[in-house]
């Protein structure tokens, strides 16, 4: 039987305070074990927030035996580190015994780690980098608004968390978007790592949000639980378009007589002889032994929850073929794909189609979608940090999350935003256009070139790169049609239509876009020229001047990165000369792959990498392009001079 | 003549007011006809910040003849779109002519780019990437004040910009550290790019500053020039450690009618027959065609102003040789480096090593070096962005500024922020803790994989990565010394001492480090194992393992990674067998390094990488290395599998 709390009670009765109590007894015996049992962990801030999270997963609509379904509220734990909190109270629930978590928890391959993740069941995000929290659940919030669910999200945080930057581009986008189904929970200790709040960095956390126009509640004693429910159930049940913080005040190590406000227990654990103590003070059995007993098992696997992509089911809509011989920006291409994917698949209210941007909506050619779905189309300012995470939250709905900016702002800004959505399993799709150094006179700030160099990090993010606008639209239909995370690049200028030798469209109206398989332009016997993206005109022309001078020399179209078409890159080893050219890093992009490819099969050939070598300047494409020995010239000097 | 406005006078004095105005007359023109010419640039927003801008180099101490002169104030351009109202400006206090800037703006290889750069005499510092101007003019400012000048920092950003949450924590941080040499002034213009700044994203920019306890000043009418005058020199006079905003507010495309208050002048160039029409306007000749003519001609790179390192004299103290048969964690032999450096150049209040960390003190060990020098030892709170972008102002004093945190923090969360300190040829040496699997049980958010993923893709930041404590020591103490963006990183656990066959020190008194140079812990004929980092010890046990088996192996230490010692790989490819080791992401690391080389030496060799293949779990690391490979037997039967 799982504790259900009434919202529309005036007050917690005392049988549910009582129950209450009996539940932060062993929770507080549950997180001093555990965290001792590892010898790592987080004791300090996990009794601080306890007696909050206790209440609201009695408040929140869920249920332990159904952690994904439906219509449950969220709860994003900012504050990932309390995680022997977080399991203590949900192993209270029902979502699993507590014998699962203290033999399992920080253990390699359990289903317990440090901090929380989504194997655990009831935990919907993973976190444990402060900061970012918040924006998830406000992607989570605009996106039950946008679905016209009723769904409420709830994410707690820390204090001293609330000097990241990026909450506050969190709490100007609630504000502005009306998020009333959206409750932060501020575990208001005072203490950080290195000492009180006010000595580390002083702010007032309410100012922060009550600028904004929150709806800021205090309470003076935060583990007073009838306080906290009478707060969060209206929070909860109000509907008046603004977001609510609830700044609870409360005791670090709280219970603890020897634990409460001292700040080194936010990562020290208690040694053998003071767990004891704590044990006793308690007035419940010290089980260390038992349970340490009990470790030495092989570690148990079974209450991990694997990850289950939402469903999609999204129309292609008709692809739009660009004739032979006409030029166009892959940007507008990506708009026109969008649009189609709008009208295909954002019909009669019913949105499965989202798109972000920041201050870049024309420059990204997001206005076709805007004017379509302006419900779906989210305008997030100058704010891409906050941006990225919450395009995370969103797209975890089962909403296909276009997110789109200059390559500098959608890559190099966010990476560690871009990095977390990866590792949860989200389903974002950054199409960043003014990537390379196709940005021209915007100079080297500008020129994202380092997007294959930074993504190759991920495990699992995909990397497409389009060779012209019919590529384009073919991979953003492709894209909005799978889960997870793809990004997708493309430069600023306009392209001509890639062609084959007999001047028909390459990418024609019969191309489908495949990952991990690479386009043979041009088949040839001497030599291979492997590159993608804003380049491969100037590839293509190299090859006409090389065709000229009698070589036979092929070029192989890498739209795909992420995953690589290495056997396409062995196949073009046997032409015995390959180079690898690319408007990226010459470091960290296609040439270190290839190279990769080439030495893992110990084939000897002649090989070179052409790419960008040093910052690009502030210039046109085309000349910066010749800067770099990246132009149609240079190229086809370089393979002449590796053929003789 | 350049004009000089006196600071202790209570207002412009009319032939100044006159001066200004036809100052203003001229820039107007030159914004209005470089962009123009250049056919793309920001005019909207050098018109609205032109008057602030006019009347600050009017009064700051700066010397045109000598852009680098010791006692100068420094002006930080955040918003370093409005290069031409900078350009202009600079033109009219003398740093160099007109016509360089006309005929070069926007052009390839010219000394004008596109957003303001340091190659223009009078810049300060290369921006473009919007919010992190701030965090540099802190540092700039808390720099003067560490090093007891008496030079005044000011910085100019936009209205839209104060949306970027890196403002914050740089604010919070002003106050803490009582900035009263910093004046921030707000081009509060109410438009951004995608309109108003309350339709974007509604906030109270002065609410922003004001709760942060800074002195608030609006201008009503930013472009009154004696009203700007006031508030700005009471400030830049005034000495009550508090710092100083002016939010002037201003008008888009100020001066020519049909341009202002249009928010898509922000980018948008004129055409010529409005160009025409905005010179009749001025009342001034429309030269468009004379410069047009002239940029024909070869770009000029006449004013291009070279990079000049700081000097620095620093000692590098008494090495600690760490015994062999101990253990230390790197983290330790860190701090007793760094207090060792400060016990010898922080002497009698002359400061010259700085060190920055963010509410992690204890963990990146540099207490020792914060007792010793409390001045010089800065505590950011949890505001990594700032703290990143504040160690590139800070050094930029010569002040050897050492930045420590997580490798998660240090990294993967200011990516871009480290990014801009490479363009900027800083000096920040970012010491990282906590990186690679050897994190442990805080498992992958806090798991750093990708410190070379990510460092590889700038151009000028050196990554140093030491095998043991004693190696740590002497990195530490040579980084130093020198100038440019360092990386350094080390894991969490404590290592045992590197030794050779014979049982004495490897790294012992007489070593000293060399960057791009690896070190032969083990010679061999029949394979080599590359490696750096917390894996070592266990590629040196596997070293153990192999050679009681009878093979003959091999064992190079990267330490230095960029550069990398290429001769190095290319005498192990002479093994006909490699394999190489980290504790780092397996793509982006020193496999595809080593494999780059060899590509393109085209040595067909046996060749596999180990490193992480995939995310990290919660557990010990020991137990970590075994899950992905990398402990000392899945090396050895790795090796073992190459050779047979």
């Amino acid at each position: 039987m799982t504790l259900q709390l009434t919202m529309q009670s005036k007050e917690l009765s005392s049988e549910e305070l009582s129950i209450l109590q009996q539940m932060r007894v062993r929770c507080t015996k549950n997180i001093l074990l555990s965290t001792s049992l590892a010898g790592s962990g987080h004791p300090g801030g996990s009794l601080s927030t306890l007696d909050n999270l206790l209440v609201t997963y009695g408040c929140i609509k869920h249920d332990p035996d159904n952690p994904s379904m439906e219509d449950r509220d969220r709860i994003i734990m900012s504050i990932g580190h309390v995680s022997p909190g977080v399991y203590s109270t949900l192993s209270e629930y029902g979502y699993f015994n507590e014998d699962a978590f203290l033999t399992g928890f920080r253990r390699t391959g359990s289903g317990f780690p440090g901090h929380v993740e989504r194997i655990v069941p009831g935990v919907e995000w993973d976190t444990g980098n402060l900061g970012q929290g918040l924006s998830t659940a406000v992607g989570l919030a605009h996106g039950f608004k946008i679905q016209n669910r009723p769904n409420q999200v709830i994410v707690f945080m820390g204090d001293g968390e609330q000097q990241k930057g990026q909450i506050i581009e969190a709490i100007r986008f609630a504000s502005k978007y009306k998020l009333d189904n959206l409750i932060v929970v501020v575990d208001r200790n005072h203490l950080q790592i290195c000492g009180t709040t006010e000595e580390v960095m002083p702010q007032s956390i309410r100012s922060l949000y009550s600028m904004n126009n929150w709806d800021v509640n205090y309470l003076e004693d935060g583990h007073d639980r009838n306080a906290y429910f009478q707060t969060f159930s209206r929070a909860y049940l109000k509907n008046d378009g603004v977001p609510t913080v609830i700044v609870s005040r409360t005791t670090m190590g709280k219970g603890i007589s020897f634990m409460e406000n001292i700040a080194k227990y936010h990562g020290s654990t208690l040694d053998r002889s003071l767990l004891s103590k704590a044990m006793q003070e308690l007035g419940v059995e010290d089980e260390f032994d038992k349970w340490n007993g009990l470790r030495q098992d092989p570690v148990s696997t079974e209450t991990i929850q694997e990850y289950v992509a939402p469903k999609l089911e999204i129309g292609t809509g008709t692809p739009i073929v660009y004739e032979a011989g006409t030029m166009l920006d892959n940007r507008s291409a990506y708009g026109n794909a969008l649009l189609g994917l709008a009208e295909e698949n954002n019909a009669n209210g019913d949105l499965k189609i989202a798109g972000i941007s920041c201050d870049l909506e024309g420059s990204v050619k997001m206005g076709g979608f805007h004017k379509h779905s302006p419900k779906a189309y989210i305008e997030a300012g100058i704010q891409e940090h906050h941006a990225a995470s919450m395009a995370g939250g969103l797209s975890s709905l089962g909403l296909v999350t276009f997110f789109s900016t200059f390559g500098a702002f959608a890559v190099s800004e966010v990476y560690n935003q871009n990095r977390l959505n990866d590792f949860n399993h989200a389903g974002v799709k950054v199409v960043a256009t003014h990537v390379g150094l196709d940005v021209g006179e915007d100079g080297p700030t500008h020129q994202c070139i380092d997007y294959l160099g930074l993504f190759r990090n991920y495990y699992r993010s995909s990397v497409f790169i389009p060779a012209d606008p019919n590529q384009t639209d073919r991979i953003v239909r492709y894209i909005a049609t799978v889960p997870g995370n793809v990004f997708v690049g493309m430069g600023r200028s306009k392209m001509p239509m890639i062609t084959k030798e007999d001047g028909s469209l390459f990418f024609d109206a019969d191309y489908t876009f495949k990952p991990g398989k690479a386009d043979w332009l041009r088949t040839g016997d001497d030599a291979t020229i492997i590159t993608f993206g804003a380049v491969v005109p100037a590839v293509m022309e190299a090859w006409e001047m090389l065709k000229k001078d009698g070589h036979s020399v092929a070029v192989l179209n890498m739209a795909s990165l992420v995953p690589l078409d290495s056997a396409a890159v062995l196949k073009a080893a046997d032409s015995g000369v390959i180079l690898t050219v690319e408007d990226h890093h010459v470091e960290t992009g296609l040439g270190s792959m290839v190279a990769t490819v080439l030495a893992e099969a110990a084939r000897a050939i002649r090989f070179k990498r052409a790419g960008v070598s040093h910052y690009g300047g502030s210039g046109k494409p085309s000349e910066l392009y010749v800067s770099q020995g990246l132009d149609a010239d240079s190229i086809a000097a370089k393979v002449k001079s590796m053929l003789s």
